[in-house]
């Protein structure tokens, strides 16, 4: 499978990439409206594969970038790893070179920092995941997940994962598939939420963690496991 | 210390009642609108603690039945554990019974159902917490805590917990307090999770815990623990 990861320049599509490419035989395509951004980071993601696998010689593992629109078309499976005010943007720059085949895949959350820390703030669709849902054509399936993945952990090969990924989605199809990806990345568990309906309540755990990392001096980099 | 559990004939009433009364010394006070339901209650929970214990003759563990009014008066401790949509009355019910020395609790979540499941549906306050604090006198200090509990294993006295509460509100010495009241019960960690502004990210993860029972066949009465 072909997985790209817009925006993969980022925390969380490092971590996705350098997990995926430890983990399992996907092609990993790394998307940045800059393709010299994206190139550069997959040489730096496909170092940090090379060394975990302690061969630095191995010829290159499969990890590519590209911009994010041939990113996309090349992909089975997209990952918007974006900043929340970039989402709409970089979808309608997508959504063309997109279809039923594929599965688009949002994990970002809405938040904004107040007195009290942060909290979920929304766009006005309602959640990150509705405003993905009202720019992509209605055949291409749309699922949430890989929010609250403690970034800095996904993307140090060294530390164990141990922890939840919530997803969601109205195309069962599409939430299977997306469920079999995450649980191919070792120590990743994935627990279906339901619908898109769904979303706010998942995407409101992100400012949650940032909260209880920055109120307890003891937690760190917070993932959250369900049982 | 002693706690009074207003609405305390449900079931995280008694999950925290059968819990405080095993694991502490502290008293415990079950309130609800109709004292004799009350007072029933307390006898079933004392014979729960009793039968833990391994001694059915044992006199009596200090749990006692009071009408809400009562029990609120005679604590200092006040944990409002009724349904969301009893939390404005019941508090109005009490407030002239409390003053600075006390701490009133909530750990309610308003939820709807919907299509996709439970959603996130907060009063008109904002939060549950807020409609506490808006109904209670401004030198009472009001705490968020005891939200996401497992309720089913909370009340199982042979259920080990190793799970997470989140406590939350704008007076420190009234959360330090509930943390460590937390603490007390085996196998509970409390996690400060900032001022009461964030009461509807702490809120919306009960309605999370419901779709995640339900979608995934093999959890059930589910917690969580962030790590």
């Amino acid at each position: 499978m072909r997985i790209a990861l817009l925006g993969g320049t980022g925390d969380v599509g490092e971590g996705l990439a350098v997990r995926w490419r430890r983990d399992t035989d996907h092609e990993v395509l790394v998307g940045s409206r800059d393709p010299e951004r994206a190139r550069a980071a997959a040489e730096t993601y496909a170092d940090t594969v090379r060394a975990d696998a302690g061969d630095e010689t191995a010829v290159s593992p499969e990890i590519a970038g590209y911009a994010n629109e041939m990113a996309a078309d090349r992909a089975d499976v997209i990952v918007l790893a974006v900043p929340p005010y970039h989402v709409a943007d970089t979808v309608d720059a997508v959504t063309d070179r997109l279809d039923e085949e594929n599965v688009l895949v949002t994990p970002a959350a809405g938040m904004q920092r107040g007195e009290d820390g942060f909290s979920y703030h929304p766009p006005g669709a309602g959640s990150v995941a509705a405003l993905v849902r009202e720019h992509t054509p209605e055949s291409v399936p749309v699922v949430g997940a890989f929010h609250n993945l403690a970034a800095g952990r996904l993307a140090d090969l060294d530390a164990a994962m141990g922890i939840d990924t919530l997803v969601f989605g109205d195309d069962e199809a599409a939430v299977s598939r997306i469920v079999r990806l995450a649980e191919e990345i070792d120590g990743l568990r994935a627990l279906r939420a339901g619908g898109l309906g769904v979303a706010p309540e998942v995407e409101s755990l992100t400012p949650l963690l940032i909260n209880l990392a920055h109120e307890n001096d003891d937690l760190t980099d917070l993932g959250v496991r369900f049982h």
